[in-house]
């Protein structure tokens, strides 16, 4: 059997502990989407909390918001969504099943090292069969919907394929209630819906997906200096997180390759390791000019331009657009977190142990309570402990088995300290703490466990 | 011109102020969804987190989900949703607009305080005819949507109407990771869709709405007294949070009203003070037996009985359901805390004012620092305080304007502290800070201030 590689590991650990579900798995599952377990739901939460503190709340020049999810389809003709979000599909005349071209063609130039000429060397993934392809057509990546009561076009929205246009349409409003004025910048974290044809690598591409993603608004003369600074500031969120630099690296999109409004893109790709190309893309920054206030005040008949009182200009400001994907960031971490490394065990060796060490702030669980033993005096007083814990943290309660299976049962779900508390506790009201990276242990009263956490939860000490 | 409702003063001072806007609305608008400005966006994360960690992090008991809103047909056709999920609707010939037969007979009999006995009697909201309606037909209030290439029945899936359905069918995966048993609860928040006929009272029904919703699963035997301790958990969740208890009261919904699986509901509804009937349903518990695991067991052929090894009884688990309104508990929120009083102006007399007051721990704005006036000393003191507050709080820098009218605008979006920065600071190092409720002020070390908030953006002081 083949070595797996770090992302099979990665992916089996999730599906085992419950960060990830495949979605309707017992009717069959489907690869559209999946769900978040218990941890996954914890992890995703803890990075949307750093994000909106660290980009949004944090930030003088920043304000959130929260647009819906299903949008008019005049909103999607004037993003030019309707128009131009599509995708060449050709399918298998042999199997009948459908493919997009360019994915094909990049997964066939990963694996040959060499470019694709043509779909005839193109085998198909299905089926097994060679270079017997349909002509490529255009397939809309909206997804639509009906509102009212009749399936008809005038019942006709599309669920958003991005949380940038809610911004877009909002920009007046938001401008007028938050007395802001450029530079400034709008965050929204949410759900984004593309009818990918082929969905897969785990929760790297799927139908249904979370996005953290910022509109920054400036004159276009500051645009150039803005994108460096957000480019910058985005790098360093993921590395202040704990991402080793080593598996993180910017792309600069060539102009052939961009958006057609884009004036400059830079993509932060990381070293997800799939197979044939390790490099998946984790987010992008776009200078996107003023490509969307332009189209949508000329669509809507509002005028989305600027006018600054200070230096008596008017101007269409131009936009620099951060767009993380959630669930790629939730990858990243756990991929760049999982670490196998060896622990004492209780006769003296060592064992093999797998640890996730992920940033304390964005560690799922906070804190593990473990009393040595079930007994009438323990048990008591560590449900005692977790129930106060509970008041800030997600906290772990565990009495099941040996002390070093319950040290590894939480090692592999990346919890920063385990709280023993022994038969010792009873007299000397004091309990051990054990770090999770180090596995160094230390004795901390009882009643300065609260402060013990609260001063080592803040992150950085990876 | 007649008196403004209370609630109308809200809606008004919400979109003013960009808790709320209309989506799309530069677009014509949409009366489907809304849109959250800055403070509605941060209002809603603050009851979120408070809801989380009441229901889910804070209990032993609970966890946490969040799965997809995208589900195949099959798990909509196992929860009954595709054959009952449909209202009767009824248009009027006249104008051929269509509305729920049940909200007319309902609006008609709130408006003439007895019950409407037909449909001749009733007038069309539209177009003012009188009794000119078709028979009723029933229309699904599903929202469906195609995923892939082809717009047809393989590709046909629904967006979910609840968020419960996601928790049933993990049930499985999230005993077994969790290393849960009965009596145990899932939590989640998120996203649902209904194709509601007539939208409408602001954000209390929209066709895009988010949830908070708990499946609590018992033994059959325990089932009854579960659903009595969740009814007391939830009533005082928003009585803590301060919801006035003489604007909230039970319905105890009789059998016939009750969905066909429900064994006990009590809805709690607020009084949001809509014309005609100024009760409307905020939250409901629902008993709803082994109905859901039942059903899905059955369609899928996966067994989700439990087997309790202490007991060796093995049984489907009862499911206690307290479901509640994300959107519609911010407008209760909202109406509840809205309070017009009496403030001192700077000629020796009053004002009126208009406060929010809101639970510190919902407040979108936790702080505003105010220099006294833009000056080249007081201003780099009052931004560096603004800064370091920031890394905790929402926090606002104002200096435009007149102090009293600074403080208004504060008031009426329910900041708990104002922080005046004046020149005796330039001097002491202090500030003054302001409460909002009593308007008292208290001067304060600089060096003190982020433990004077802290210890008093905790709530019950209302």
């Amino acid at each position: 059997m083949a070595p797996q590689s770090t992302l099979d590991l990665v992916i089996s650990l999730a599906k085992r502990r419950g960060f990830v579900f495949q979605a309707g798995e017992i009717y069959g599952g489907s690869r559209s989407a999946w769900d978040y377990g218990p941890l996954g739901t914890e992890l995703k939460e803890n990075i949307k909390r750093e994000w909106w503190q660290n980009f949004v709340r944090g930030r003088e020049d920043m304000v959130g918001l929260d647009s819906s999810i299903i949008l008019p389809k005049a909103v999607w003709e004037a993003s030019g969504h309707v128009a131009t979000f599509t995708d060449p599909l050709v399918e298998c005349t042999n199997c009948h099943k459908r493919h997009r071209q360019d994915h094909l063609m990049e997964a066939f130039e990963a694996k040959k090292k060499r470019p694709a000429t043509g779909m005839e060397e193109i085998v198909c993934p299905d089926c097994g069969t060679r270079g017997e392809w349909t002509e490529p057509q255009l397939f809309s990546g909206l997804m639509k919907t009906y509102l009212g009561p009749v399936d008809n076009e005038s019942g006709l929205h599309y669920m958003r394929p991005e949380t940038a246009q809610g911004i877009f349409v909002n920009f007046n409003n938001v401008l007028t209630v938050s007395r802001k004025k450029p530079p400034f910048g709008i965050g929204q974290i949410g759900k984004s819906f593309r009818n990918e044809i082929t969905p897969g690598n785990f929760i790297f591409r799927t139908r249904e997906f979370e996005q953290m993603e910022i509109e920054f608004f400036t004159a276009p003369t500051e645009a150039d200096e803005w994108f460096k600074r957000w480019v910058e500031d985005c790098w360093n969120w993921f590395i202040d997180l704990g991402i080793n630099p080593e598996n993180m690296r910017r792309f600069d999109v060539p102009e052939d390759e961009r958006a057609h409004y884009s004036a400059g893109t830079i993509d932060f790709e990381y070293r997800f390791g799939f197979s044939g190309n390790e490099w998946g893309e984790l987010m992008g920054v776009a200078n996107r000019t003023d490509y969307d206030l332009s189209s949508h005040s000329k669509a809507s008949g509002t005028d989305l331009a600027f006018f600054d009182q200070t230096s008596g200009e008017r101007y269409t400001p131009f936009v620099i657009e951060p767009s993380f994907g959630l669930t790629r960031s939730m990858m990243a971490f756990l991929v760049d977190a999982y670490t196998e490394d060896e622990a004492p065990n209780a006769k003296g060796g060592v064992d093999k142990r797998t640890v996730l060490k992920l940033d304390p702030r964005l560690a799922p669980v906070k804190a593990a309570v473990l009393p040595l033993s079930r007994n009438e005096d323990l048990s008591p007083k560590a449900k005692d402990l977790a129930a106060q814990l509970r008041k800030q943290w997600n906290v772990d309660y565990d009495d099941a088995g040996a002390i070093g299976r319950r040290y590894r049962r939480q090692d592999e779900i990346g919890t920063p300290f385990c709280i023993t508390v022994d038969f010792d506790t009873l007299e000397d009201q004091a309990v051990t703490i054990r770090e999770r990276d180090t596995m160094t242990q230390e004795r901390v009263s009882l009643d300065q466990v609260t402060a013990y956490l609260a001063a080592r939860l803040v992150g950085g000490q990876k």
